[in-house]
């Protein structure tokens, strides 16, 4: 793989003095382009070995470009701020919306590669690492943005002369750190992992790039040139007809038996009961939140349900059971202008909560895969990949020591007609009423089957649906808190 | 002043229960009216002495009202990425938007209480500090926003008693720590402190209101009623005809003599001079930015000038000269949603850049006293205010250490004239141009008796202004470079 980034490739002083005009005014021309349709953002990896010029020619581009519209993130030690969130939170949140260009150098790739070179992960565990990049880079694709992936290679023996040179000049010698040199002394085996890091993720979409590093000409031209022909190529697309791909539906079951008609939807609880149970769980919820195992975990609870099927009501059961300087209720709404322009699962991201918070989420990314479908906000296509992309969000956060807590809250179509008139005739309530709840409540079915799949995609062993009754309010809040307690409680390490 | 908060009021249960119900609609109303008007943000102190019920006042205002639309925020450990910004840094990020309510328990008034009565601080910093307070405050007010501050009183006997009663019942033992009883053991000193702090904090706009805490229902509804009135009544409030207030004008000197007059635009720099003097300080502002001492530092690059004056040639000089990991440009153009939902200041407050760190503004918040001004985008009063706040704004940048430095490019019309024209001609700089530039320019006399009143007002000893002649880009540039340099070899404590 690196064989022909280890011919000696060099540009002449001539060829580089007459190109750099033209690809400058081009790139620049790009960027104003891209800056003024904000037609999709780009990111641009800049890694390889040491020493082989990846700050020099970030440096570069910066000075290429537009600086106002190209920004630049280095990998360095995590704030206290992101060491309490998952590791990719870091790279989410610096992400560049639609019309600009992030630089990335060092990147996602520099931990797992550095960790498996010094022995601390094993070969199978790089390939998880890995894997998980690669639906990272896939989800960015698929929302429509251009990554650039460029691999600055040295052989060995250039690395070798490379350190010596900027260690032998006064100017640079800062540069060459013994980190560099313990580095150089396993290039062997930084070669080997490297070279089947960039095999694996090399795709159709996002391929690697690799780059001689000796001559600083050859790089800079080999690489500007590459980004404006990705950046001309995709702003220069003659815009795709629109058509539904060849995805295969999702067949609703022969039978008509569905997971949500199964429900028995008649379970009550006396008033009696359900203050005993309110005042219990809610105890027992307040306690949890103060055990000491709680300051190094974090809980997300995800609400969806009907229309009227009582999300407002079951989230004020829990918060009264909190202190409210541990949780933030987050309202989903339409995105605002800065979500609009990122990847959709961003809004999410952004309000991941710390540990020892909860994150309670009113309506939550399965956004996606409802109201977008049904309604269809996005393509087939878009909200079929949406479960594997929410599979990995959530996986994420559990990993991070995230309780995720995801309830469905049933309620029926009778039950809903009575809450919705319900609700119009009450003053203070007419705000939770509106005409698009009248229009969804057309769609039932759709949705009924939205839901269903769902349900079938995104229940994992990790972060389980909780399905709940919802036409007697005092049953499903006790499930709901009750359900609650026992997966904090499980995460504690404690028997319900 | 504590003394009607000392005598023992109380409600009974039966007012309570015939009060609350009311109180929650209205509240609940209130709330709807001003997240769908969007019409202000409310930001709500509760302070007060230990132990006398701040976090279950928050937590019942949490369940008064709909906990989509209102976020409570408390005091704890500052992040590391906190404590490289300016104290009031961690308060602006989490500032309500429009329509949105912010709880704030602790508050920005809690660390100088405390460090002065611990004795760490004197009178008079405590009343710098307090001064810095309510400079703050009132520009919250000015930009819209409803302040309502909340003093939660025991008396002496009270706190103990309340101390003791938490310290028996094992379900709020945990709630007594020992500061607490330090506290109580300072009590007649920390009485004292607080009530020349309340004297001096109370405005017009926000004034204090102290609460008995002894009896919670009492302390409840007192505290309920006095948000629900207040947002009824700026909710209410039928909009003001809008009217020049009689607020002094800005008189131009009589003898029409200038600053930006006197400026000698003629001077030049010839090329070879030039190009010898761009290596000469890009070296130096390198050399300057590896200094062991820079850690410490952060660099605030302000650029405002005529159109077309060459900030983004400037620009790109200073970036040449620095590692692209190590600063941002930032270009200032219309505000974004989230940006136009908060006051004017908040979008440069997110970009106050860390230690060791360069944020580079093309174009800032003095937009506010330039085309805010002239094109009568605020009202008279507002940018006139915005002097003293921009100030504030600058000063507590310079107290956390960030050199700012701010630049004024300034060039004739007739020069202006043959850039536009040059710029109409160049095909790859047709964006620099836009009908915009042709209408500023015929306000060109507008334009420039803001620009001199804006620095009579803001170039203060700590973070002036440099004029710089700009007639001659090669002559600006190196003049920008060479000031810059100066200003941080004068922060490191190096002899130009």
């Amino acid at each position: 793989m690196f064989e022909s980034a280890e011919l000696g490739h060099t540009i002449s002083k001539d060829v580089w003095k007459k190109e750099i005009p033209l690809l400058r005014e081009g790139l620049l021309e790009a960027q104003l382009d891209l800056c003024q349709s904000k037609k999709f953002s780009v990111i641009i990896l800049i890694a390889g070995v040491d020493c082989a010029g990846k700050g020099e020619t970030v440096n570069l581009l910066n000075e290429w470009m537009d600086p106002r519209h190209i920004e630049t993130h280095a990998v360095r030690d995590l704030t206290d701020e992101e060491l309490e969130r998952p590791p990719m939170w870091r790279y989410w949140r610096v992400l560049p919306p639609r019309g600009k260009i992030g630089v990335f150098i060092g990147t996602w790739y520099s931990a797992p590669l550095l960790e498996n070179v010094s022995g601390a992960i094993r070969n199978a565990e790089l390939d998880q690492r890995l894997e998980s990049i690669l639906r990272f880079e896939n989800m960015l694709c698929d929302e429509g943005a251009v990554v650039l992936k460029f691999w600055l290679h040295l052989s060995k023996d250039g690395q070798k002369k490379r350190l010596k040179l900027l260690e032998k000049d006064p100017g640079t010698r800062w540069r060459v750190t013994d980190t560099d040199w313990e580095h150089y002394h396993q290039y062997d085996k930084f070669r080997r992992v490297s070279e089947r890091m960039l095999h694996f993720t090399s795709t159709a979409d996002s391929p690697w790039t690799i780059v001689e590093g000796t001559d600083p000409f050859y790089r800079y031209l080999t690489i500007g040139r590459a980004i404006l022909a990705a950046l001309r190529a995709r702003l220069d697309a003659s815009p795709v007809a629109k058509q539904d791909e060849p995805v295969p539906p999702l067949l609703p079951s022969l039978d008509n038996l569905s997971l949500l008609k199964s429900l028995d939807l008649s379970q009550t609880l006396k008033k009696a009961t359900y203050e005993r149970d309110l005042e219990k769980y809610q105890g027992r919820l307040n306690l949890l939140t103060r055990d000491p195992g709680f300051k190094k975990l974090s809980v997300v609870v995800a609400f969806e349900g009907n229309d009227a099927a009582g999300k407002g009501g079951s989230i004020r059961r829990i918060i009264q059971a909190l202190d409210a300087r541990q949780y933030r209720v987050i309202p989903v709404a339409a995105p605002t202008q800065e979500e609009g322009a990122q990847p959709y699962l961003w809004r999410f991201w952004r309000n991941i909560p710390r540990k020892n918070h909860f994150a309670i989420f009113d309506r939550t990314w399965y956004g996606r895969v409802l109201v977008e479908r049904v309604e269809g906000y996005c393509d087939r296509k878009d909200w079929l990949r949406a479960y594997g992309e929410i599979n990995d969000f959530e996986e994420q956060m559990v990993r991070n020591k995230s309780v995720v807590v995801k309830f469905w809250l049933s309620i029926s179509e009778e039950e809903q007609l009575k809450r919705f008139k319900e609700r119009e005739a009450i003053g203070f309530k007419r705000y939770k009423i509106t005409d698009e709840d009248w229009r969804n409540r057309e769609r039932w079915g759709d949705y009924e089957r939205a839901v269903c799949d769902m349900i079938d995609r995104t229940s994992t062993d990790i972060a389980p649906w909780t399905l709940v009754e919802a036409n007697d309010k005092y049953f499903a809040r006790i499930k709901v808190l009750k359900t609650l307690c026992e997966r904090i409680e499980h995460a504690l390490g404690q028997k319900s």
